[in-house]
């Protein structure tokens, strides 16, 4: 008889629910989008229901009706009924016993949650340290995939020193991104951000700060930064789509201008607000 | 209201089995194991068991007792009374709501099954194909973690192209290993295989392979093939926990050998056996 065990508790393999077989947690064989609403209104769903469009079709999930997941998306605010919520979704592959190729027939397994978004005045008017983590991450980061044990790792790594968020630095010496962020430098008025690559999510919080530095005078930069770079930087901050703009005052052990949020950051995050009214 | 949703139906977030909150699915946060049985006894669970604690330990899950795994997996095994049984365990971080850095007082989830191994008969004695595929794992695979969607990926790819394994070729050009096992090569009486860095599995079939390929009078080197080397090999193999030893007959378009199981290959698949009794 095949069997399961969960925790200590044996069961026929048939009588598990399909949940404990779902690829998602065999393979991470999944992908997700993070969104959020400010004032009873979701920021920018069109943008994350493409980007979710192009995870799938990256990893090569198929049956799955982008306008079901924007009714779904929309059904679950609604009762929900929380005016600053996150939303958080996924897809993966399928239930099925494990299997890497897949299973015959499976059909993808949706899940979202809808929570209180923290509040995050407190990292935007007093700033947030961040420390460097060497990016383990997979070469496709540009698919918002559930692989994210290094993005865990990294951030673990960062708690330890007191710091919000982890910045990964690849092979090259380059920082990538944060380990859930964007991560952006200030040189005069030059507004510096890695270039998308594959190991780069196309953030949709980064294109908006990037339209939000030209309208308040800034020239885009697309090029990666060395921790060398950063340290030295007038400004850094990252960019997030559950807290948009956080100014970041300490980078490793140095600290940022004159340890508090740098103008310009400050007229990022004003400049992005005028974006979600 | 916070709420969640499965598939399409909506309910109150304190209403979700802690199965739906797995870290498990939402990072991958987890580590596994396979081990399997001849003829009613588990082969080399403690080398396996060992490599888990070690597994754990990379990750930093914590109060997860490996005499209570192996009392679990000994129980799982004995009631589902399997003589070649497959049986794969893993643990996660625990469950709770999505948070990278983790969970305060979460515990590890365990889930294991026992299930019959597919015969390898004829895989053994014709032999496979496999193809080669970018390898875009993370760098530390030498931690057996969930984050498997590039070995998914891969092994999709060789599905579609009628292969049995995908191999896994980095950056540099050279072979790490398969999608789910260890890769070989015979050069005569040479026996290779690529060195155990961060990016290979610490294989416990590699092993047992390198002292039967000892036992035949075999060579043994370990460094890294390019796929031109490996296509010109006398014999290829895979070696994998569920299925030990298996030819490699074809190498992408490339008829290995007389496109036969070589006679190193058969010696070392019978001199497995010698460890297994």
């Amino acid at each position: 008889m095949q069997v399961a065990m969960i925790q200590g508790k044996i069961l026929p393999i048939e009588e598990l629910e399909p949940i404990y077989l779902d690829r998602g947690t065999f393979f991470g064989d999944g992908v997700y989008e993070v969104v959020r609403s400010y004032n009873g209104k979701i920021f920018a769903l069109e943008k994350h229901l493409q980007r979710f469009a192009r995870s799938l079709a990256a990893i090569q999930i198929a049956g799955v009706e982008i306008d079901q997941i924007r009714a779904r998306v929309q059904k679950a605010f609604d009762a929900a009924g929380i005016a600053n919520a996150k939303i958080y979704f996924h897809v993966t592959r399928g239930s099925g016993l494990r299997d890497h190729v897949g299973n015959a027939g499976s059909k993808p397994n949706f899940f979202l949650t809808v929570t209180e978004l923290p509040d995050a005045t407190q990292e935007k008017t007093k700033g947030i340290a961040v420390s460097t983590h060497p990016d383990w991450r997979w070469k496709r980061c540009d698919i918002k995939s559930l692989n994210l044990l290094a993005n865990v790792l990294a951030r673990q790594d960062a708690a330890r020193k007191d710091c919000a968020e982890a910045v990964f630095v690849d092979d090259m010496g380059a920082i990538t991104e944060g380990a859930g962020s964007a991560f952006f430098a200030i040189f005069g008025q030059t507004l510096q951000t890695a270039p998308l690559t594959a190991n780069i999510l196309p953030s949709i919080t980064r294109k908006y700060v990037l339209t939000a530095g030209k309208n308040i005078g800034l020239e885009a930069v697309e090029k990666s930064l060395t921790p060398e770079q950063a340290r030295s930087a007038d400004e850094l901050f990252i960019a997030v789509t559950t807290k948009d703009v956080v100014p970041v005052v300490r980078f490793n052990d140095e600290i940022i201008g004159d340890g508090k949020p740098g103008k310009y950051t400050k007229l990022l995050i004003q400049e992005f607000q005028k974006f979600v009214i």
